[in-house]
């Protein structure tokens, strides 16, 4: 029976129907209102507190502890009667924590705009749109893609040759699912994304990690260590997570190569659009004259992640091989979010957006690096990348990376060490932050203030 | 030169930016607009007419054929300004052909409704569900659905047991992911939905197939032929595509075997709501008291299939394992229509629909059945089956029922042969019909009588 009660509080925390530093009833209370032994409830109650689900306050009574990390978003707000609620009220638990890496500057997402085409969008539902979609894609998202990479990366393609996905990890599996056999070898840049890493592990794939240097991913190494490979995955705008380019010397080299021994490339292209020193870098796609490149792009980074979708254009002999394995899997992405993404593009409203968030992030890059470096003077070497949504910080510590990262972790700072996405050890020791919802000076310097108390002194 | 006109034609046609009947420009005229000779542009033309894409009409020039199958649906009708339009204009070429199986009556939708929650959620959009999504699936729908299948199909589980997922393919796919290894023995119902074969193949499975009788999947069967098979596929409710049930011996049968070999059973479920002869029969996960049971619930049919949200109950002890797998793939589906299927669940809607449902379906079932055999008399047998969504035929003719639906689908009937859905051949020769998307007796007998002329005089 304590048990039952232990585990109806516990889910409750972790779903957030209690709130951190709500109190709950007294031992006693409860008791009595279930009928049950105060014993009982005291076990409970006593094994809750032993795991940190419950704080006992003394005379105040008991809460629910305020560390506590929720599995769940609290349900959602209450729906408004007409209008959109204020959105203080929105900013609840299933917002990402301080510093979080990947994550586009969500207080600065047009959603007043995006919720009227959004309801315009739904009230036009028709019949068309009940029925199963068409696994490729939406054939008006899927245009409006097509049109959108020539001027934006300089990639020219039909909207055929462009498949609509669930995410990156999703463009990803489909790539795994057509071109790669089981225990073929895959390229993959260290250090790496690591949950593309996992999911091109459990997809069959033998990783051959490639080093990264200040010119991207060094192609000739990969030659050198697995000149066979089937397929290699890279990040040649800003590699993730070093920030660096691919060298047009190694471009042209990582294309003979796939050209000459039959592999496929993968380019990673999901923060592309936000480079804040020089013209953006054309895609490697757009150099691809021969057909051996898939470029995977996403609305994660410039629309929003709770969006689920992305893309993958394939080379033109390869869309009936891709079109057959959408059809196999039968599954595709819900019309209405891909017709508001189109509507959304269609009306010029997507690369407004983007050229926005360029200057903003520009600017809240600044602000934290500034932050950063007041609060821990000589101790960091803060290494602003060219492009991309967070930074380096590379910090005087007898403490390994990771150790800091924790440290920080702990304090609710979403901190990464570089080494934990390193297979190899060139890439030394940084924290990765990101700075797209650092929204004011006032932040950046309370952050750095924290990360600083966190990672202590030297 | 002419491939090329060939090639753009072909897939104007086939992406519905060239509509059947639609007018081309004459030969001439479009040889003299691209300035290339008239020879080419012939060239092209003869040979898009001789693959029936085009129509010679003599004086009246060039048109699109009005038979084409089109690869996608047209753009969407043009947003309205402010009101929904008339559904009579979005009734598109994207609905399902006449008799089409597995889809849900698209007129009898609900749409306004749907819209209206729909407009109102997403102008709630709140910060949280810009982020990613659990990946597990929206709390709120989670809880909605546990709530739902114990009243509605005797299952009792909890919220945390549940998996949203992208559709019963993608269920599939992770049910497989999880609990398959590659070359393990999967048993399949014979006949079955060959979709769930297909998918089962690629993710590594042999599939063994299992008889069907009048009692559903002979387990006695599957024991003797492959009694350390790790998984099992089943339609308990409405055998996929014979209609029939699961007896409850056999329901006991097939829980002991998988209880004592470690096996694993998939209970797909996917239209036990719609029974017309009794009560519906509780699931086969009502009576799995050891935990070997994942049930596959789908939003396809009780809603609408362009939804792409469907579910899987695991057992509590496989919670963790599969809250792992979908945190690596990291894709998860859009938190908004989540969220509007829990708002639909919550206030009662879905319920009701159901029940509407099931009284339009029976009577449609009865229009459906009665015109056939009008339209047949004594060469049909049509089999109406306690549940579901469509009917069986058995027709009368020297022609194998795989040659009478090809006659059929020439006629733009989506008749489906039963013995293509077989491995062995006791299940016999059948036409497969839907009748939810049969509106009107008037309709009914149009549809009898153009699949009696399609399928010729015996």
């Amino acid at each position: 029976l304590h048990r039952q009660i232990y585990e109806r509080f516990r889910l409750a925390i972790l779903h957030g129907q209690l709130r951190p530093g709500q109190r709950v009833a007294s031992a006693r209370a409860l008791a009595a209102q279930l009928g049950l032994a105060r014993g009982t409830v005291d076990a409970a109650y006593a094994q809750l507190a032993g795991e940190g689900y419950l704080e006992a306050m003394g005379q105040k009574g008991t809460r629910v502890a305020t560390g506590v990390i929720r599995l769940d978003r609290p349900r959602a707000a209450p729906l408004p009667a007409r209008r959109a609620p204020p959105a203080v009220a929105a900013i609840a638990a299933g917002t990402p924590l301080p510093l979080q890496l990947g994550i586009p500057a969500l207080d600065a997402f047009p959603r007043k705009l995006w919720s009227r085409l959004g309801a315009r969008r739904i009230r036009a539902l028709g019949l068309a749109q009940l029925s199963y979609p068409d696994p490729r894609g939406n054939a008006r998202l899927r245009e409006a893609i097509s049109s959108y990479l020539l001027p934006a990366r300089g990639i020219r393609c039909s909207a055929d040759q462009v498949f609509i996905t669930a995410g990156y990890g999703a463009s990803l599996d489909l790539a795994c699912r057509v071109l790669l056999r089981a225990g073929q070898r895959f390229w993959l840049e260290d250090p790496c994304y690591p949950p593309a890493r996992r999911l091109l592990e459990e997809a069959g794939a033998r990783i051959v990690p490639v080093p990264v240097d200040e010119h991207g991913m060094r192609v000739e190494d990969g030659i050198r260590l697995a000149p066979k490979a089937a397929l290699a995955l890279v990040t040649p705008s800003h590699q993730a997570p070093l920030g660096v380019s691919l060298s047009i010397a190694r471009r042209m080299k990582l294309l003979a190569w796939a050209q000459s021994s039959g592999a496929w490339i993968v380019e990673d292209d999901y923060d592309s659009e936000f480079r804040y020193t020089g013209a953006p870098l054309p895609a490697l796609k757009a150099l691809d004259s021969v057909g051996r490149v898939l470029y995977a792009g996403t609305f994660s980074k410039v629309l929003f992640p709770g969006l689920r979708l992305a893309y993958l254009v394939v080379p033109p002999a390869q869309v009936d091989a891709f079109s057959r394995a959408v059809g196999r899997s039968a599954s595709g992405c819900p019309d209405l979010t891909q017709e508001l993404v189109a509507d959304f593009m269609e009306e010029g409203h997507l690369s407004r957006h983007i050229k926005k968030m360029r200057s903003l992030y520009a600017q809240r890059r600044i602000t934290l690096a500034t932050a950063l470096e007041e609060a821990f003077g000589d101790r960091i070497r803060v290494q602003l990348q060219a492009g991309g949504m967070h930074l380096l910080a590379r910090i005087q510590s007898r403490r390994r990376d990771s150790q800091l990262a924790a440290s920080a972790q702990r304090q609710g700072l979403a901190v990464q060490a570089l080494s934990q996405r390193a297979t190899g050890t060139h890439a030394g020791q940084a924290l990765l932050m990101g700075f797209t919802n650092v929204v004011s000076k006032a932040q950046a310097r309370e952050l750095a203030a924290r990360l600083r108390a966190a990672v202590g002194r030297a």
